[in-house]
């Protein structure tokens, strides 16, 4: 699947409330988003897979590969396009055997040691980060800065989004780094509009 | 592969605490447990995998299968025996469909309507309960009570386990409802001596 990892939106249903969940993630992909990372780390199981399936129907409707945060259970279950693992995640290896060579596999990383590690290891992108400082993870580790995103970039040859504070301000520059997209939470997510903010990201990586 | 449910150990790493952890599993196997769920209800992936590697070991010293509570993707990775879901967990068809038709499927109930349910759909055995009210688990139901834990014996053709508030005390009445073994956490792991209260047990099912 040739995946356009340009505008990558990091769901947060706890930025968002409840409520207005399902209505932020349609209003972003209405604004362009190109893929759709499901993370919920404060649900039970049966909670993440109830609004999992509806994500999965918003998603299909826009033709968005749906990514599924850390659980490779949910993953399968739901038959989502993908799988998101961290460091404190399980094993990449152990994930790629779990889901099969076909489903999207993405691995957070903050050094060209981890990013190679993955590369090594079957992950089909890389989200490196956190970039610039951000309050929307709470397990964020310190940012990484620009020149260690590009160095990154450099130095695999998987898609690399990168991700932690990106938004309106800043994506320019770090679209210099050679990286193929950004992933944002707050930067739709907390904004009044989310469909224009998504839309201005898009207008911002375009051009 | 034929599973002796009789003395079911449900584990809880907080209540025994981090470092006493892998030495109480020990004893209680040493004390005879013959079934052996890895509960880790606070935790990141990683650190349930690698706590799970080194249990595994464990059971499979003492020739006792390892059941995974509620993560599928992890009973996966670490290739358990079995995985054990609820209510709150993934829907029991799909965790069938993932884990496929030889992993042992556990299946959490507390009404006759959900061990039908549970039958239908694929479960090898049934975790009843709360047969008391019990402290060990945060969201736990009300408890059922001995007779509606027969009414759910005898409506099933699946081993039957009953669950909450199950210790020496009333292991007896318990085995009089004709169920095929017990599932504890306090009654051992909250013993000063894990391997005794774990043979106590044994010999109380027995006689």
């Amino acid at each position: 699947m040739a995946v356009d990892y340009s505008l990558y939106l990091v769901t947060d249903r706890i930025l968002v409330g409840p409520k207005d969940f399902l209505l932020s993630i349609r209003k972003a992909l209405e604004g362009g988003v190109t893929l759709l990372q499901l993370r919920e780390k404060e649900t039970n199981s049966r909670e993440f897979y109830d609004i999992g399936v509806k994500v999965k129907e918003l998603a299909a409707e826009f033709g968005v590969p749906l990514i599924i945060n850390d659980r490779v259970d949910l993953a399968l279950a739901l038959d989502a396009d993908g799988v998101h693992v961290g460091q404190q995640d399980l094993p990449l290896a152990k994930v790629r055997n779990i889901i099969g060579p076909d489903k999207i596999l993405g691995y957070s990383v903050s050094s060209l040691e981890e990013a190679l590690q993955g590369e090594r290891m079957g992950a089909d992108y890389l989200g490196a980060g956190p970039v610039f400082p951000t309050g929307s993870k709470k397990d964020a580790a310190e940012a990484i800065g620009l020149a260690k995103l590009k160095e990154i970039k450099a130095g695999v040859s998987l898609p690399v989004v990168g991700i932690g504070g990106i938004g309106a301000a800043n994506l320019r520059v770090v679209k210099e780094t050679g990286i193929d997209g950004v992933s944002v939470i707050s930067a739709i997510l907390s904004q009044e509009d989310p469909c224009a903010a998504a839309k201005g990201l898009v207008d911002l990586w375009r051009n």
